[in-house]
């Protein structure tokens, strides 16, 4: 008998306890969890569900369960017990939950239903029964955050993130949070305590992080909309893993205060944002649209006032869309690079025009990123892991982010004048082309398989800049996705370019394509993504 | 026969050429110059102005001035020559201008108004016509930006600030620029390069720094709107010595890029901001709203998205204004305490709702201000300032800055968490008052006798909290304004307050008080000061 380590006791009683908060009736037979790479029929099949929430979780996305709510097709309690019963398959099919609470969840929606009941006349919340995830940084009061390190088992928060009390002033049910990678700064969410989330597309492939739980349950219909965080991808990369629509506002537009964090207080990198992720591009609309018009200031006094103005879209033979055909570091795998070239044929036939720009300076802008991500040497992260002698996670240990060295003041200085520089430049292609959003990957390939996940300039330049950025789902690997060797920037982009090894391993792994706005201009990215996604997707 | 040193001699040679760019005929006769401590009425009287150039300059105010060009009462040539010569009289006065271009400025109105006659559907820019002045640090090309240091004589600029392009863009006539202290972190604006800026209230007293020269210039007539920029009250305190309207604007709102700076680049400490200074309130809220409508993210990418909404104001009898008494660390002279008083009491006759409010943690916000000022220990500038061996001006020596150490990163991030609990603190009270807006005053004092001014308590904390704030001229120091012994705060605040030795060296000398909006909510500031002005000064 093997002795376990004081931090693998606090790990396996975490889990177990997690584990017990799943009723024993919502338990999916083990043989249906393992059937075939692909899961995303079992939650409908696996016999748990009644036929009413499986038209309840699988027929709407969030816009459309909150009219049903509204016109009382629904109840608050029905809508929210399917979908902690479609989470709970997800959770045993993924392992994509660290905090469930799926009793006051239901409890609340029932306090929901009998308020109206009460007072039909006074106006609902715009979230009125609306069961919403959470990425595990988000904090409840009296629940843990432990965003994937042991030494936060076991100490619940103290008070809510700002967020969390806007979602609830609006008539939101929380009844979940989702798994992260350990430090939250891989594209793999996999974590001592927790272990990995598992992608339910392609089970031999990531789920993508840092917000990785959030991707696997959406894209099983555990959630129809969740709460994720991004500075470098977060939000994007799973929900490009897992095909399901991602939107990274600029930073401060939606509250981000009390967030949990493995990063010392009070340090300024690349600014973060908290935002959506959802079954349809609308529903990450509804969301931004909803939070931007509930005085988020109130809520946390770092967010920018920039209002909701209900503006008009341009129209489809008005929209110039710059086109970014790769980051200058890193060739696009067969499958992206037909989703690319689909996508742009589709949006020039609907009469969009199309301009192809080309990023520069990636390469030291991708130094700065990594500069700003290791100001403090991670010495607090690091105090952190050795407090409980964890051991670093395959895919933080290939980082190396732990073993980056700080930087001075004046370092730091030069670093921010640098990246002001950047921006500038950056910030004039939009004016110089007059473009109204800008199309490019979000990686040079789609989902890899665990731990090979590296790349990150698609996604972080635009932490970088702070423009927001939208996921949209477009398809599938496809078997016409055949292996050649175009790999053009080197070794190391061969490498990379090398972890697509044909559409056999990547059977059913969706292709994403990344959507692009002006810095503060949320709004209007989230019309034109609209508009694009109809044009893409045949809406 | 004293032999001049390096810099002395510079220096001499650039007071030469800008006095030289005098014309002759505008030249004030030596003896109006000195026959009294109060200069308010020389430009009037001392014959160089034609009559029509003193209704130009006395009877408009920025919005009057534009709509008489606008409506061909005066041409664009015949205003921007009353300013250029009203501002040549000021400098004469109160050595107040640094740069001087008038023949440039009178050949961009003459093209303005050709532009017009040959294209008169076109519509005319929102500024069309108006002469703006502009605060030394502003770069305009081809010109020195010198801001009060030796190094950055003969300098010229390389590239226009964002601001000067957006100004120029909208039809604005450039004309001069205006005095500051040396190191722009003083209230006296003087420098070993062009000397001290006077009050033209009572030369005995500081004109206030760092936009010093402005608020001489302006209340002189010499410009009637110019632009200064603030980081711990450097456009409120030339406001207040002055007497004239002086608007901080939330950071980033106003375009700040590109200013001539004596910092490192890419330091971040308290931010700085743009606006106006103006002989009305609706000037200044005429050029917050032309800027914000602008798309000043276009000239400027650091620029926040927040957009001018076209709001109505609270109704006086909605109004509800928190007052804060005092600093909790500076007693109010009598005159001020006056002003403050008889200010409340027009207001609540007026319908206003005043709830009285208190500043909390004031000395520790103090200590948090002074450590992001000196953040890199001033290194920098005393690289500058040692490269021509040029002296420190007396109010430079006095604050100690260019000695006080810098910071590590550990340090910044603790000052940087400190900041956020303690904005965090400081914005609770507008929900928990519902406040519309905060008054105060801008010290404890009006101006005060040379290099004596040091209190930035009152308006550097509307920096640290990043809060819009204007300055509303209410009156003079009055015969009724005895000294009393009221200190209440200890020997420093008595210090302070036997500043003021009674209204017989205080003669002339304008009282103003302070109105503070929420961080981002500009337009309604600028709303409510309209109101607010109104009820005070009787409009």
């Amino acid at each position: 008998m093997t002795m376990l380590r004081d931090w693998q006791q606090r790990c396996a009683r975490k889990r177990a306890a997690r584990d017990d908060l799943i009723p024993k009736s919502w338990l999916v037979p083990e043989l249906m969890k393992s059937q075939s790479s692909n899961l995303l029929e079992v939650p409908t099949t696996c016999g748990v569900l009644t036929e009413q929430e499986i038209r309840i979780t699988t027929d709407y996305d969030a816009v459309g369960i909150v009219a049903a709510i509204r016109d009382t097709t629904f109840t608050a309690e029905e809508v929210t017990t399917a979908f902690c019963k479609r989470a709970a398959i997800a959770q045993q099919l993924t392992n994509c939950l660290t905090e469930i609470f799926f009793d006051e969840a239901i409890e609340c929606a029932r306090s929901l239903d009998k308020q109206r009941k009460a007072n039909p006349e006074k106006q609902l919340g715009p979230f009125h029964g609306l069961p919403i995830s959470l990425k595990d940084s988000f904090k409840l009061k009296g629940k843990d955050a432990t965003i994937g390190l042991v030494c936060f088992v076991g100490a619940p928060a103290e008070e809510n993130s700002a967020l969390v009390d806007l979602l609830q002033s609006l008539g939101a049910v929380l009844y979940c949070k989702t798994n992260v990678p350990q430090t939250m700064m891989t594209a793999d969410s996999e974590n001592n305590i927790f272990g990995r989330t598992l992608n339910p597309n392609n089970i031999r492939l990531t789920a993508g992080g840092s917000t990785g739980g959030e991707g696997a349950l959406i894209v099983l219909r555990g959630s129809i909309l969740g709460v994720g965080t991004d500075v470098a991808g977060s939000i994007r990369i799973p929900s490009s893993c897992n095909g399901i629509y991602g939107f990274k506002p600029t930073s401060d537009i939606v509250p981000y205060s009390g967030q949990q964090n493995d990063v010392v207080d009070g340090i300024v990198g690349i600014p973060p944002s908290a935002g959506p992720m959802a079954t349809s591009i609308r529903s990450c609309q509804f969301f931004m649209e909803t939070i931007m018009k509930a005085r988020p200031s109130v809520f946390d006094c770092s967010v920018t006032k920039v209002p909701w103005l209900d503006l008009k879209p341009p129209r489809v033979e008005n929209l110039r869309i710059g086109v970014i055909a790769d980051d200058t570091l890193h060739t696009p795998t067969p499958p992206l690079h037909r989703a690319l070239r689909e996508a742009v044929q589709k949006l020039v036939a609907a009469g969009v025009t199309i301009v192809p720009i080309q990023l520069t300076d990636v390469q030291s802008n991708m130094h700065l990123i990594w500069d700003l991500f290791s100001i403090d040497g991670s010495a607090h992260l690091r105090s952190l892991l050795d407090s409980t002698k964890e051991p670093l996670v395959e895919s933080v240990r290939r980082i190396g982010l732990t073993t980056t060295p700080g930087k001075s003041i004046e370092e730091y200085f030069q670093i921010n004048h640098a990246r002001s520089i950047s921006s500038k430049k950056f910030n004039g292609m939009w004016k110089e082309y007059s473009l109204d959003a800008m199309l490019c990957l979000p990686a040079p390939h789609t989902a890899t398989p665990f731990d090979d996940w590296t790349v990150i300039t698609y996604t972080s330049l635009f932490n970088l800049f702070d423009c927001p950025a939208v996921i949209i789902p477009v398809g599938k690997v496809e078997d016409i996705d055949l292996l050649d060797e175009a790999a053009r920037y080197g070794e190391n982009d061969q490498r990379v370019y090398d972890l697509y090894s044909g559409p056999e391993l990547y059977r059913d792994t969706p292709t994403t394509l990344q959507l692009i706005g002006q810095r503060h201009e949320d709004e209007k990215l989230a019309g034109v993504s609209v508009t694009v996604d109809g044009i893409l997707n045949g809406r």
